[in-house]
């Protein structure tokens, strides 16, 4: 048995970052950018009034000050002249400053009467101008690679990046082996079950940025199992799941290896979880064969499948985020195995549930975390920091 | 001045939840279920082996103990007889146990030759068989209102649930106004910027579930903010962004109100954050008017905007999520209003960034936390508990 962290390398061998497209600015957020983008103009652009107020020249602002008002400026309209002592603009937030100004006193400060202003004695002490290139200049880049959120949108926006530079989402295809397998809103035999794994990887493989798509059940037979692979196409990945241990009724190794895979089954000193199969298809793709088990299932999809993923889309090869919390009871010795345990973490505090067993999917659904007990763990009282990956 | 939770309660009083629809399941991560969904089976369905090995009757299990293999049950292939004292059937994982039988040794606990099986000394303690029904049963109801994530896809799956009742996506409709602003990918005047926060807040918004669409930028004239008002369609809530101060050019309280808004400003004891206009139009459509300084609409979408939508998603009335970390360094005293500085977390460890500017797209897009300093918070030691939202 080898650890999660060297089977994890392994697939890290066969997971290469995928080519660059590009998406439209409002298409951005959650993909990861492939390319350094560079500012294409100064922000702001020129001196901007960060208030309402009044542009006066920078020397001689006291209260008691007075000055004659000899035009505007407004966002999109600059004021067309230049200011001149004791003369003032009547300026608003986000407008130019103009030339001869260097000073917005904002109009809570002033007291105005026709075209004569005069400072009170409320002055307050900022110029309440934002230079020009404040927040960025020309040229300024954000840096790839990068996992774009809403923030980062605005602001290639205000860079006046239009089209963004991004790795191509990888495509994966998701297959469900087994004769007791059927789809959702079937009516399954007295020996049958609904299939569910593919459904949660398939959404789980959504939020990661991928392009996940179910392929038709395949039966335990080669015949369906060669008919369900050929339907992958153009698949960066083929996920299956189940079959992929050494029974009797485990084709897939099989039917991988007359495709062309050198597979690899990775024994893996984990729970749940059985062995791992992996490898690369003949025309390149990357396969990798999951436990039937449900929860099996989505414990190797958090925590080989996701970083796979991660890997492709050029976020580097690291294992899944993990967090700390301190634990709300006295956790038992662990076994040779690392145990991903599921664990409800609230307030800073990690419970983990009673029954572990990897077939208990209304246990999966309530839990929020898998507490990460490592091989021959000694046992920790309640209190005691531990790691968790976030569900 | 009012607290930014009394704002916030005046905006659930605008905010009521959306109707439901169905969607199919593999639609339903991320939405929100709005209504119990109940198992319309047993999972497992039958008693089912835990393990690949041989079904035998429950009694006489020890080592030394031999049987003669009458049969196979495989997943989806029940074995059709019923196991007798000194036989076993073959059986592999997921498989129905069969009748008769009440434990599965698994295959590495005997030794086998021809169609007899000798069970070994290493005969391990469990009985390997999952009762039916002991992951869930039939009628078992997974609770409304919750927010579906892969693990639910799977159990709701596995309940054969492939319809799912969801909240309706809010429809957001999201009008950046000013005469300063083009669209990205324009070419802006001399005196022009690029609109970026409605960029921003649709990435945000779309995050957060809804669907949001951008409206054209509309001018700072009464008939192009008309025209653009007009063109929300069937949006639940309509966010403008600029002209929601009291300045000579926000126009935009004065077209809302054209259109029967009973328009409410709260002048919110908030940084960064300027009067925030909201209120009901005559067709029954919410809005909200945000100040146009990139960082103030960003964390104003942060701390009233996201809870104004999973209200109407039917999560109930509730500030936006907050976290707590540990001060980096020592944080100064604060003025009379909320501050939400941005900042860093890392390993626990929040720091703020040096210049708060409410125009800085690159510190917010550096940023992932917005740490929360309450009204006239005293200065605070490095090391101190402070709160922060997660952005």
């Amino acid at each position: 048995m080898i650890p999660v962290s060297e089977a994890l390398d392994h697939l890290f061998t066969l997971a290469k970052p995928l080519c660059t497209e590009t998406v439209p600015l409002n298409q951005a957020n959650g993909r990861v950018l492939a390319e350094p983008v560079s500012a294409t103009r100064d922000q702001p652009p020129f001196s901007a009034s960060a208030m309402d107020g009044y542009a006066v020249p920078s020397e001689g602002v006291a209260p008691g000050a007075t000055y004659t008002v000899i035009g505007e400026a407004a966002a999109g309209h600059a004021f067309d002249g230049t200011v001149s002592a004791g003369q003032a603009v009547r300026i608003f937030t986000g407008a130019p400053v103009p030339q001869g100004a260097g000073h917005v006193v904002i109009q809570e400060d002033v007291k105005r009467s026709g075209d004569k202003i005069e400072v009170t004695d409320r002055l307050g002490k900022g110029l309440n101008i934002r230079p020009a290139g404040g927040d960025f200049s020309q040229g300024q880049t954000i840096d790839a690679p990068k996992l774009l959120r809403p923030s980062d949108v605005a602001l290639m926006a205000a860079m006046n990046i239009a089209d963004v530079p991004v790795t191509r989402r990888p495509r994966v295809a998701i297959l469900a082996t087994g004769d007791e397998l059927v789809m959702p809103g079937e009516t399954p035999g007295p020996d049958q079950i609904i299939a569910s794994n593919s459904f949660g990887l398939q959404a789980m493989l959504r939020d990661a940025g991928a392009e996940p798509r179910l392929l038709p059940i395949a039966r335990d037979t080669m015949s369906s199992l060669k008919t369900a692979f050929s339907m992958m196409d153009d698949a960066d990945l083929l996920i299956t799941i189940g079959g992929a241990s050494v029974g009797d009724h485990d084709l897939v190794g099989d039917v991988a290896a007359g495709l062309g895979m050198e597979r690899s089954f990775y024994k893996i000193a984990m729970r749940p979880g059985k062995p791992l199969m992996a490898g690369k298809l003949a025309d390149g793709a990357m396969m990798i064969g999951l436990p039937g088990n449900p929860v099996s299932a989505m414990v190797c999809g958090q925590v080989f499948v996701l970083p796979v993923i991660r890997a492709m889309l050029g976020l580097g090869q690291a294992p899944a985020p993990q967090n700390t919390a301190r634990l709300a009871e006295d956790l038992p010795a662990n076994g040779p195995r690392q145990h991903y345990m599921r664990a409800l973490v609230k307030d800073g505090e990690i419970s983990v549930f009673g029954n572990q067993d990897s077939s208990l999917l209304t246990i999966l659904s309530t839990a929020n975390a898998l507490l990460v007990c490592p091989p021959n763990a000694e046992a920790a009282p309640k209190g005691s920091e531990v790691v968790f990956l976030p569900i």
